[in-house]
């Protein structure tokens, strides 16, 4: 099978435009076959704080109100995904730019767990692989907005973490993949206060006995439960650290890998 | 050759919710390749007025500034774009909103005449027609937003019936192109205060004559001189009149078309 990469980016890299370069620089260089899936960052916050959009929060999630989801279209589907895919062909890289009704590349439905409403937030149905593969097939590497829909002409909202698993997870039928997710640490690391303690594999048992030991941060465990979920699905591996170094988390020389081996 | 219909909407379908999703109804169920080239409308002018970004004028003609390239990449690209896309999919048309970056679709590059600078507009140098005929072939409607690019890095707001055109020229290379330009009248009107004085039919003949005459409304001028120009270039047919009328209007029962015999 085929390599294919999924690189999941998110404020850290988008919120800053030099970083943002450079990361690009060198997603642009990877021969393989490549899809980035971006999050938001702090300029949709920003506009809807400028629009007066007030932000409502439910069970300490954002919800996302019918204002809130025009906002992130303009700002996911419009501004930063149009600018990415800009600075990609700019860099030779043929790219395009879409978001999940695109191509009908991702159906979600409405959240609504439990009877709570969180607007208009997307949980993934499915992804179309036959279309992204057709895409790749033609050498475009696809850009990927936090945007879906539910085929019945409503947009939603939809955690980029999420659409870069199930993109993965889905692809994986086809293509023998890697996910990363770009973090604003260096991997999993030991000692959260040492950027040099990243731990530089763990596999399914390690995981066991670092989370007995309780020496994995708390915040980390559910990203790292996906992480494995993802892995145990077909997914080949799940690299995770800096962007900024993406030429090194991709040959293996820093972040963390997760892996069944 | 193959049927292709190349549809330009603005404002007057845009900014009306209904008017926009009548249209889009008819848009959905033509059977032939289709490519919807849709403008701005009021909302890009709303957000700007409401992030306080100055308009400036030159000559008559609007400045894209750098925060006016923001906004309208924002709702062009992103919220109308990507709306109209979802619509269409909830209608069963598979389509795909893109903008002239995406896959390197139009190249275009930063207007100066004159010495006069007229900030992020773009002028058309190219269209890269193998690959919108790939996404016709896989049966996809294409959704293009009025934002180009320089293969530099620079997106540029672009007139939406300049897209048009130079699609419809450049794909006429492949298809028979029939270019519908959705207007606010229902054709061309001898008089223009009678909606009844529909021109049915202009050639190039009968054009002058109509000039001489001084019976075209001076406002028309330029379109009409645009239209026998896509019709001279290889264009097979431009059809003027309302969009919410399509389905007449590509029957040839309304509007006015402009063709060579």
């Amino acid at each position: 099978m085929e390599d294919l990469y999924v690189i999941k980016i998110g404020g850290n890299i988008i919120d800053d435009e030099s970083v943002l370069a450079g990361f690009l620089n060198k997603f642009a260089g990877i021969p393989e076959k490549k899809i980035l899936v971006h999050g938001g960052g702090k300029l949709a916050t920003r506009m809807a704080e400028n629009m007066n959009i007030p932000q409502q929060l439910v069970d300490g999630r954002r919800v996302t109100d019918a204002e809130t989801l025009k906002v992130v279209t303009m700002v996911y589907a419009g501004y930063i995904n149009k600018n990415i895919t800009a600075c990609l062909q700019s860099l030779q890289c043929n790219a395009i730019g879409i978001c999940g009704a695109d191509g009908n590349s991702i159906l979600a439905h409405k959240r609504i767990r439990s009877g709570t409403d969180y607007g208009f937030a997307g949980d993934i149905d499915s992804v179309n692989t036959s279309w992204l593969t057709s895409l790749l097939g033609q050498g475009i590497a696809i850009v990927m907005a936090p945007i879906t829909h539910d085929g019945k002409n409503q947009l939603l909202n939809t955690n980029a973490d999420s659409i870069a698993q199930e993109i993965a997870r889905a692809m994986s039928q086809s293509f023998n993949v890697r996910l990363v997710y770009s973090f604003e640490k260096a991997g999993v690391l030991l000692d959260v206060e040492d950027e040099k303690s990243v731990i530089r594999s763990i596999t399914p048992a390690y995981y066991q006995e670092l989370k007995a030991a309780k020496k994995i941060f708390a915040g980390m465990i559910p990203k790292l439960d996906n992480a494995f979920a993802a892995v145990s699905q077909g997914v080949k591996k799940v690299i995770i650290g800096k962007g900024e170094d993406l030429g090194n988390l991709l040959n293996g020389k820093s972040g963390t890998t997760i892996s069944h081996e």
